[in-house]
């Protein structure tokens, strides 16, 4: 059962900003992106965004083995250890905006017994099933990896965020999250595949076919989610829908990175719905699933810079947005305070 | 005579960003806007700006009294005390990130007795005659309003700036702005026509009637730029033209804002040839002249968020995507240090 934002909120903050020292409008997706701050956070005027936590969910996806990615699997496991020492993009990024970035390993296909084992306290298991020839995890597996999702949106919480941000680290993940998004709209597999980490025609080619093989494999298990997880999803993935769901539940705003995270929103609204009002949109992953799974939210990116790095690093980027926003409907003048 | 950016910085850069550890071009917009800033800082992996240094040029523009604005002419004072007392857009913006902030009156049609006087230190006239009648400024003023720029920026490196950012403020600005960018290029009216603070459509069509009227009385006094300014400028935008001259030539980028700073900016390229590759665009404005204005300079803008505020405000928006850009660079990992 999703709350949605407070409507007194967004109604006094529409007006405060029709009465700044400005054109109408004139602050364009700034104003808006104002508005929506406000609704959420349940305030006329409120702070600016101080405690912003960022997790990026972590899992290898079998699928990576069958040709459809430019990196081998190796890579996710090398990237915790770059989000832990502080030197992959989110991380520089997340040093920048003040954003508190924690990684967890929910699936990745290897162990890490030289880092905090806090780290992998929530895995589900090594790695996934290639998704185009048998469900990448059990039913139980999906549960336990939404639940986990919950439980760290809920650590966060805890913490004192007052704006969650998910990311992705898994190579093989833009597949799952393409078929993730297009088992739940309806689209052919054409509309949602991407070029992920940048991939050639020739395995364009690859990864359209078993896209398409996953989803006439999984036809008709889209209507209960959890179901679908198993059927075509991934622990990192699964976990990010329960961190975005439970997040909403809590009355926390998300700002959601690309094309994984809005596949996850997708979920979660199927989790929970009404999830939706809760969300703000990043940046504009160059991943066609994305561009449909926003439009079904009703959401449009912020940022457009052909960034498709992943790991949360779009959102991120976009945090100073968010702040601007805030202290522009709070700060400014208005125009009867200075003629 | 303005010495090109550093090839050889431009060059190293580019060696490190293809060797991150990410995939190639997965920055997107961010790794050129790194590239460039390694090109105008000379250096590999130059330091993020730290010393970021905005000036909003104030001045009022006679055609304002010609119905081509929403707004009455008074309003350019009393946003001049708004950026003094911090409570005008720019202002919030630019303590947000950390810009120093200095409002210049060029052209004011009003006094300021009870503020520093060296806001008006650089002022050449009280307002401008209607552009589309007559003259609006002599040629001596076009002079002394460009040399007054290349003074500010001046000082402004002096106070240690790695990157300068122009704002305008001035009723009617767009108008001259339009006027000047059509002038320029060889464009009509209603190619750079736009609705400035929001002016309606009737609004519309009378400043496209004047801008064309401008236009066919200055017919061809498009050579020299001095004599252009003259014709068809204003003080404010004649300073900023100067300002971002004078910038490139001691080798110090500018970040540009909407329409009004691009229109500069393409005057200050016929002041000085080679003023491009010191620059980078904030964002996209919504005037029609900024679209035309970039095209013609090789620029693409990083924001588009609809915004139009004017006072610098998109460029300053847009300064931690420029930071962001010097840090990724910089401190990210490469590949062979993750393997």
């Amino acid at each position: 059962m999703i709350t949605p934002p407070s409507q007194d909120a967004l109604s006094a903050a529409r007006d405060r900003l029709a009465a700044l020292a400005i054109p109408t409008g004139a602050l364009g997706r700034l104003g808006e992106l104002a508005l929506w701050w406000s609704s959420v956070r349940g305030e006329a005027t409120p702070a600016a965004p101080s405690n912003v936590r960022a997790v990026v969910f972590a899992g290898d996806h079998g699928v990576a083995a069958h040709g459809v990615s430019a990196y081998p699997p190796a890579v996710t496991g090398a990237m915790v250890r770059a989000f832990v020492s502080g030197v992959a993009g989110v991380a520089v990024l997340a040093r920048q905006h003040d954003v508190h970035l924690r990684v967890q390993d929910l699936g990745v296909d290897g162990e890490f017994p030289d880092l905090d084992p806090a780290i992998s306290a929530y895995k589900i298991r090594r790695g996934t099933e290639p998704l185009h020839l048998t469900d990448p995890m059990t039913a139980d597996e999906a549960r336990r990896a939404v639940e986990a999702g919950a439980a760290i949106a809920a650590e966060e919480i805890a913490a004192g965020a007052d704006l969650l941000i998910g990311g992705d680290m898994g190579i093989g993940d833009t597949t799952t999250a393409a078929v993730l998004t297009a088992a739940i709209l309806g689209l052919p597999a054409v509309d949602v595949v991407g070029r992920g980490t940048g991939i050639d025609d020739a395995a364009l080619r690859v990864k359209t076919e078993v896209i398409d093989t996953a989803l006439r494999r999984a036809q008709d298990r889209t209507s209960d989610p959890i179901d679908l997880l198993s059927a075509l999803g991934s622990p990192d993935i699964a976990a990010q829908a329960g961190f975005i769901s439970a997040a909403a539940q809590a009355g926390v705003p998300v700002l959601l990175d690309g094309a994984i995270a809005t596949a996850a929103a997708l979920v979660a609204e199927r989790l929970t719905p009404g999830v939706a009002p809760w969300l703000a949109a990043g940046h504009r992953s160059t991943e066609g699933a994305q561009w449909h799974a926003l439009k079904d939210l009703g959401l449009e990116p912020l940022l457009d810079l052909g960034m498709r790095l992943g790991e949360g690093s779009g959102a991120v980027t976009a945090v100073p947005l968010v702040r601007s926003a805030a202290l522009l409907l709070s700060e400014m003048a208005r125009l009867d305070e200075l003629l």
